[in-house]
């Protein structure tokens, strides 16, 4: 049987603080593009990869983590749109798309299907499906509806919020008829939330070295609703802004991934006053939504009522580069790798 | 018209760090015990005076804090249980037993009615109506029931256990059929949580120089539910220690009331992994619930399955101390001032 030469990322070994291009290496295996006879496997072609901040937390080692750590020496994976080239799987059939998890590679042999959705319609970006139609879509979904409970005329703030998620709370917030802020690390970034994602204010963190008097001045009336996706100094300067029965959704820590040690919180006191509800949430949770949410999201988009912001690497061996470049904000928008277009 | 002494109980000043006799002192003035002419006001004769960590944050000037600081110079306030002299208000005729906000003084008349409730049976000890009956037994009932949603079965923690609210919690839970540990600073009042109010097991936090694998040894299988009244390094060592969908009740944070600067939480990323919701919460929120709470909990104390204990000091003079004794862990049980037996 014909085999092929298959691309791959590799995890070196386990990280501590920032990672690094010498966290991973390329190099090229062979494989055959049929599943083995008899397996219930499928066999993709991946096309566009997916560099996401909980990625982070599997390059250290812990027994506790929701999804495991990558393993030393072996290839990374991750959420991906990919092409079916041979199943043994009733479900999947040649020809078809999927999204769900997949190795940072050319083709994978996936043993596992339950993680799979089949893409149900090309007239958007296939790229859409690793983010506003993927995990990310979902995540910004479940994160606001279900947890943050919105109601029209609160007030809401997005930390990270030009990225994959955040720049969908903020636009799903507006199409509510909330007042909304948005917080990033370049001016790029702020102008984005401001002119493309129609956000009411968004400020530069970087520039603010006293967020508490910043947060202040963004919102005199206090914060309703804070999407979290940073954690640290910023989740605490927030909690003395919140309303009554405000609501945080925290959906990422992203300032805390590469700490040794994570910031000390102080103002965890000001929930009782206020009586805010902190809740951690996993996107894998909610994925029993995903049929509700595609039928709210996929109108919006094509009538233009919500955009999706993406930054594009081309080639698998830019991925390292990629994904590294999310903890130092490198990315505006949802951070993509294309391995092929088809 | 007859006037009489009024012994009264005068906050002082405002306090930082921990408060002592000094911050407050007696004075004696004098008042009628009728309501003015065409008043709706209610006179009354203080029997109980409840002491209750909250009023810690009454002590410190804020304009923040939700029912606002004592004033220096003025008489403090709190709950209390009280019997109506003289009434200018429709509900409330002489002979009446309330309960509800009232002064640290022999007599005092009420010009706000809204936060009284009228004592409707008086066949279990009267102070109840400042402990089990009261605020405290609220906090407990609303904070178990409402905040933490629990499960029979599920795995309970409760700190500051032995207090006015802690000790209702875990009996709630034992009630449920829940397991349910709970901790407090001295011998003594361990063995009360195992021997009276029938905790499955308890522990001395000072003794513990290691709260992360105190936690570990008590719950090696995870906290379902933590119903926290402490706040600081015990709250953090809990975090990690939550399952998956668990619930923290914050209640209060009496570790961290006489702290200038409160100590910093570094666990707060565990919520995510474990979807874990804090919730601060008031009991003032939950009032209405007060007739239901009321229909539960009368038949356990006249069953017996629910006990109550408090620490009693006779005299309004010796109410200061008492307060102070709370922020030490003088008490043992809820804490209550005699001021008056009829």
């Amino acid at each position: 049987m014909a085999e092929v030469s298959n691309k791959q990322v590799i995890f070196k070994d386990y990280v501590s603080g920032f990672p690094t291009d010498a966290d991973m290496y390329m190099t090229t295996s062979t494989m055959s593009l049929k599943v083995p006879e008899g397996s219930q496997a499928v066999l993709v072609k991946n096309l566009y990869l997916s560099c996401d901040p909980y990625m982070r937390a599997r390059m250290t080692y812990t027994h506790t983590s929701y999804i495991g750590s990558f393993k030393p020496g072996s290839v990374l994976n991750g959420f991906g749109v990919a092409k079916v080239l041979d199943s043994g799987h009733p479900n999947f059939s040649k020809g078809d798309l999927i999204w769900g998890f997949t190795g940072w590679e050319e083709y994978t042999l996936m043993t596992s299907t339950e993680t799979l959705f089949k893409i149900p319609t090309t007239d958007v970006p296939l790229s859409y499906y690793i983010g506003i139609l993927g995990m990310p879509g979902m995540t910004a979904y479940a994160g606001f509806y279900e947890i943050c409970t919105p109601k029209k005329g609160e007030y809401v703030y997005v930390s990270s919020a030009s990225g994959a998620v955040g720049q969908l709370v903020g636009q799903f917030a507006k199409l509510l008829g909330c007042y909304v802020v948005g917080s990033a690390g370049t001016k790029e970034k702020v102008d984005l939330l401001k002119d493309k994602f129609g956000f009411d204010d968004a400020f530069n963190y970087k520039e603010e070295p006293d967020l508490a008097s910043c947060l202040k001045r963004y919102f005199p009336e206090g914060i309703d609703i804070y999407f979290d996706n940073v954690g640290g100094e910023m989740l605490d300067a927030v909690l003395p802004r919140m309303r009554s029965h405000g609501r945080i959704a925290v959906c990422g820590m992203i300032s805390q991934y590469n700490m040794e040690k994570p910031e000390g919180l102080c103002n965890l006191i000001s929930i009782i006053i206020k009586q805010v509800k902190i809740q951690g949430f996993l996107v894998r949770s909610y994925y029993h939504l995903y049929p509700k949410y595609m039928e709210m999201v996929l109108p919006h988009i094509k009538e233009g009522k919500i955009v999706y912001v993406e930054d594009t690497v081309e080639g698998l061996e830019n991925a390292p580069q990629a994904l590294i470049g999310l903890f130092s904000g490198a990315n505006v928008g949802k951070q993509v790798v294309v391995v092929s277009r088809e």
